[in-house]
């Protein structure tokens, strides 16, 4: 790994990799800004100190006899807690300690009373839109992609209100989009939900990092989030909400830690009485770290204070997205409009440019790291881009376009066709400085301006610079 | 947390914490002796030094475009590897990141074809008993406890034979028992399954960190293990095996990063092409600090030589042994007898002694933690204790000790009944210095001889002490 100098950043809280110095194709070499928190986040300085704090007391759970056995079961019981509290949790709300979003979607997917019907958007994000349909006794609506939050309401209200039969219902909503980082009007939906006799989970993967998250008060039913979007990059993720339907379902895992006894019956099988409590969905070894982790990291991020942080991403936001407006040919993608509230993520593609080509530019050249590609909502992103991109030209969408198939992006070093195959994301969060931003805005007008200095070509997968551009 | 002092200790792989110290409700403090390895080992201090040394280069993985998310690419694709060689995979063999190895035997039991017929022995723990029957449409058949190695392999034989229908099936065995440390016959048991067409998985939890496991030249069909067991405790697992049975079967989890591609279907719905690779299982963001963690205890475990590091742990097992035969009332439990090969976890009574006031008192006198309870084996647990325990008296077990019910531990102050209603487990292993083996043998002839020094009572479900013993 290459060595690492310290440089000043200006960020409210530290987070690991601030120092880290990555060489350029060019020659040189600079600070590494990573632009892609909606993907994985660095882990927070206080994270990882407290982590490493623990570490040398790292011992068994739960029936461990000796100290530290008993100080690692606090803790993982305490970090239970303390995301209790950072999510608001009501009374009785289960905190369930899982390994991602996707595991949390898929655990309250399993424990779906039988019949259950279930409803989301068609422009959900993957491990929003996959879980419902995989078992055979539920039913699952596929509601249109809204073009303002009003639309999404009231579409919900609708099919909920014509669900036949009038039974048992979940919602799946993203409070954030990790492709547009529009905001979703979650109060509203819930209520939506509520007064339909339905309940809602909101995937809180790309808010929770952004804005504060109150369950009670937002009155949503369940809240799942990932550790590593959360600057906790450790393995672990949440599923917190409702305890009833968890806890009369199946253990989402057969083994030890989820059983309160097994006996055996009278042909040798196992007899088992599984724990009524949050243990039931947690089997096998808890991951104490991860959980220790999480708990930090709300802890830290609550002594900021949202507010502070909020206003701080918003202001680097508004640089950012002014930037790219002055980029020639770049085009935002967007669901809602220009003047939707959302967090810090923005997708793009820049017309004449295959998106791998410019990611792979702004990396090897100005050693910015983005993502390329569908981001894990194809449905979504391939819309989007039939629609040309553009948020100064949102008028011009067409329903037509949520038909579109997906195609492939070609050779990356040649300019992709139109529609384009693929967007580029900039995310970042509250360990970003603010010349993260402005290197990203003066790359992307010198790339779109210019072009790239060296040539690039796909070899295993990637795109790779390969030589100077002749001149 | 306490003061820490560093404290020599000769071992062939340092470990975090093994210079915490920890006080004694006698007074003072010493150095905590962690003898509960199988259930969580400590971190190798080498797979800490890695994960610290990789965690400012921490990135997004796969689509990521920049410098530091190839890395974790990288590092990633190359733990991967790393596993498939310390395991001795097969050419194809896919090596899958679960959580754990409870996750791990869950996923194969998913994706068994159907109609599958899964045999295991009833004297499994629950991780390797449980997760078989779930499905509609498997079998199982729950083979007897058996009390020689050699009884295992001609009732699997048998039970084989017997399938009707002879269709595909599978074998799971535990390598070395969680409760006695016994070692099973796996090339025998593997042989065995192939001959009757069966395959058969390895859950090698307890095996991997004491002894080399070679996928291709015991000729299993895949092995389980946790990350947390060999070392490495930062959320991650390892299913790894045969490919065609993972490739051909639903993915896991529902969601990004096992989707090929989404598109849209006529109705909305979204029309998923899955990975055929082994990232169909690992939906969601991959836990690449755990994989990273695991490959580098992999690598530091080959390079100290497995040879070396089990012939040191016989030496401590021996003397651990030897030790606990002169502990009047000790009665160790023992399947398969006194002379069966076994690793580094022994498990007893002591006659007139709750096992939770033995094991409190180990650690509150003596800084000694080891673990009580069934240990998540209750069928077994519950069967050897019924026989009294008694290495020394294995000729006189029963066979309807197997069909004996649970008992619960009374206030764990107070003698337990006979039989005990739960056993004491001493585990350990590379970083376990002769001392912490010797002081654990001192103080359990103390205990049994004298009794403990303090009274102890049950609270909050932990067995704590309460005040000197008068006298």
């Amino acid at each position: 790994m290459p060595a690492t100098l310290r440089t000043a950043v200006d960020t409210p809280l530290p987070v690991l990799g601030r120092d880290v110095r990555v060489p350029l194709v060019t020659g040189g070499e600079v600070p590494y800004a990573a632009l892609d928190y909606a993907a994985s986040a660095p882990a927070l300085q206080r994270v990882w100190d407290d982590v490493a704090a623990y570490a040398p007391y790292y011992g068994s759970v739960h029936r461990g006899a000796g100290h530290l056995s008993q100080l690692s079961t606090d803790l993982f019981e305490n970090s239970r807690a303390t995301v209790a509290e950072f999510l608001g949790c009501r009374p009785g709300d289960d905190v369930v300690f899982t390994r991602s979003t996707t595991d949390s979607l898929n655990l309250l997917a399993a424990v779906l009373p039988p019949g259950t019907h279930a409803f989301a958007f068609e422009s959900e994000h993957h491990a929003a839109l996959l879980p419902w349909g995989r078992r055979g006794d539920t039913a699952v609506t596929w509601l249109d992609a809204p073009r303002t939050p009003g639309q999404a309401v009231e579409a919900l209200e609708r099919a909920l209100a014509a669900r036949e039969p009038y039974g048992p219902a979940l919602v799946c909503v993203t409070g954030a989009s990790n492709v547009t980082g529009e905001l979703w009007p979650v109060r509203e939906l819930a209520a939506a939900a509520h007064a339909h006799g339905a309940r809602i989970v909101l995937d809180a993967a790309q808010l929770v990092p952004h804005q504060a998250v109150d369950v009670a008060e937002s009155d949503v039913d369940w809240v799942a989030f990932s550790g590593h979007k959360l600057y906790a990059p450790f393995g672990a993720g949440v599923l917190a909400g409702r305890a009833d339907w968890l806890r009369r379902a199946e253990p989402y895992l057969a083994g030890g830690g989820a059983t309160r006894s097994v006996a055996r019956g009278a042909a040798g099988e196992p007899v088992v009485e599984w724990h009524d409590t949050v243990a039931r969905h947690e089997a096998g070894s808890p991951n104490v770290i991860g959980a220790y982790a999480i708990a930090s990291a709300c802890r830290a991020l609550t002594a900021a204070g949202f507010e502070r942080l909020e206003a701080r991403e918003q202001a680097l936001l508004a640089r950012l997205r002014e930037g790219l407006a002055e980029v020639p040919g770049a085009r935002v993608v967007s669901l809602f409009g220009d003047d939707a509230p959302r967090v810090g993520v923005v997708s793009f593609v820049v017309d004449g440019w295959n998106s791998s080509h410019f990611a792979a530019a702004l990396s090897a050249e100005y050693g910015i790291g983005v993502r390329d590609g569908l981001f894990c909502a194809h449905p979504l992103v391939r819309a989007l881009l039939a629609e040309g991109g553009g948020s100064s030209d949102t008028a011009a969408r067409s329903a037509s376009a949520w038909g579109g198939g997906g195609r492939r992006a070609g050779e990356c070093g040649t300019p992709d066709e139109v529609p384009a195959a693929s967007a580029i994301r900039v995310s970042f969060g509250v360990g970003t400085p603010e010349e993260h931003i402005d290197r990203f805005v003066r790359a992307a007008g010198e790339l779109a301006t210019g072009g790239a200095r060296w040539t690039y070509r796909t070899e295993g997968g990637r795109c790779v610079p390969e030589k100077p551009v002749a001149g």
